[in-house]
């Protein structure tokens, strides 16, 4: 049997997204994940299942001891979208998968981690040596990046001071809807981590992108957001291929 | 009494949105719905249940008899999007309309029908007189806006010729991510409506405002994605004021 009966045009596998991290992000997020599909009408497009869930408590403040934790809160909506029919889940937040642990033991389907995929591109540059990490405070101290980065990685992040007056600033900036003001701001964070010897800088916090968009940096940046939007793409792709093969 | 025990920050209401058609357009939707809320941070957005739907058949083909119904699979996405706990629906694509009373009967929480919101902002506007409907042939002969609009209201449409010449290409071409292409279409087709005599042009399709971002128009545009979004937002604010007087 060389066919599949009854198929959509394009077999794509149903992606969740949890979102609301927040919903701006969300929404760069998922118009990089529809840019990213190679599609040529409305049908051709990947099934999502989307939950903004503003009832999630700041992941940045809980993990620096100054708010509730979000754990509760991102365990049932992860439990929730794959009960609504999701086959994986994403998550466009760095920070929040600093309970990455605590979600993908909840639900049965795979989580597609965004610091792999933001590590996955930043290692197809040649500059990939000493590494710049912008990102909350509470992503830098969790050590997500770093963690999975592998021994071979040199980090660089910011200061105590720059992130107090600048990175996180110019995040919550992003999250009031004030984009120059942070892109004024995150500039400043990320010429200081080339002065520092960064020789690639990846924007690991998926409101960064959006400020830095137009932002003039001497190295490249490597975007979180739209890594896994990619990998996203690639997955939700792969299900049309194993099914092909697994029905000749 | 006068306050609430455990309440969110902001007690919005939740929104569903059936989407997807296209997909772009459903990004479109949410972006704007997101800038028009008035959010300072994570937590004071409104929570969404977005489903993606690349499973419903083209609406446009389907009104002229070029296609399958679309209705059984609007149906089932409207009743999924209540299970998972919507409290009112939107759909931000005006053919899909079409088929509002066989969706609004199968569910039991409210549509905010996208041309009421958009006939309510150009009713806002003092050039509402002579109205041109820029949107797909299958909106135009369904008589959506036709028939929601009221007698007071004089319309004038596209030609069979400039609807496949200018405005179907158009919508497609911004559904193919092919966005100044179409903005050249779309541009010729608003300047004809102009020229017979429109004073004021509703955009009644969610990919035409997309492409005429930029575009010079001799008259208002009214931007039915806008406008969705705009009543999106008064609906599900409106939740907070009730509830805080029914607690009185």
């Amino acid at each position: 049997m060389s066919q599949q009966l009854h198929s959509p045009p394009i077999a794509y596998r149903t992606v969740g997204v949890l979102g609301g991290m927040g919903a701006l992000a969300t929404v760069d997020f998922l118009n990089k994940l529809v840019l990213a599909t190679p599609a040529a009408c409305d049908q051709e497009h990947i099934p999502l299942l989307v939950r903004f869930c503003p009832e999630v408590p700041d992941r940045a403040d809980a993990l620096l001891g100054c708010g509730p934790s979000p754990v509760s809160a991102l365990v049932a909506a992860a439990v929730a979208i794959e009960q609504d029919g999701a086959q994986c889940l994403v998550i466009p937040c760095n920070t929040a998968h600093a309970w990455y642990d605590d979600i993908v033991k909840s639900i049965t389907i795979p989580i597609l981690h965004i610091v792999d995929a933001a590590l996955i591109a930043a290692r197809r540059d040649d500059s990939f040596e000493t590494v710049g990490l912008l990102a909350t405070t509470g992503t830098i101290c969790s050590g997500i990046y770093q963690q999975r980065g592998g021994r071979d990685v040199c980090w660089i992040t910011s200061s105590d001071d720059e992130q107090e007056k600048w990175v996180m600033p110019g995040i919550r900036a992003v999250k009031a809807n004030r984009l120059d003001e942070a892109a004024r701001l995150l500039q400043m964070a990320a010429n200081a981590l080339v002065h520092r010897g960064a020789k690639i800088i990846i924007m690991g916090c998926t409101e960064i992108p959006m400020a830095m968009n137009n932002c003039t940096v001497d190295v490249p940046l490597v975007d979180s957001t739209g890594a896994l939007a990619q990998a996203c793409v690639a997955w939700a792709s792969a299900k049309a291929v194993s099914e092909e093969a697994s029905v000749v």
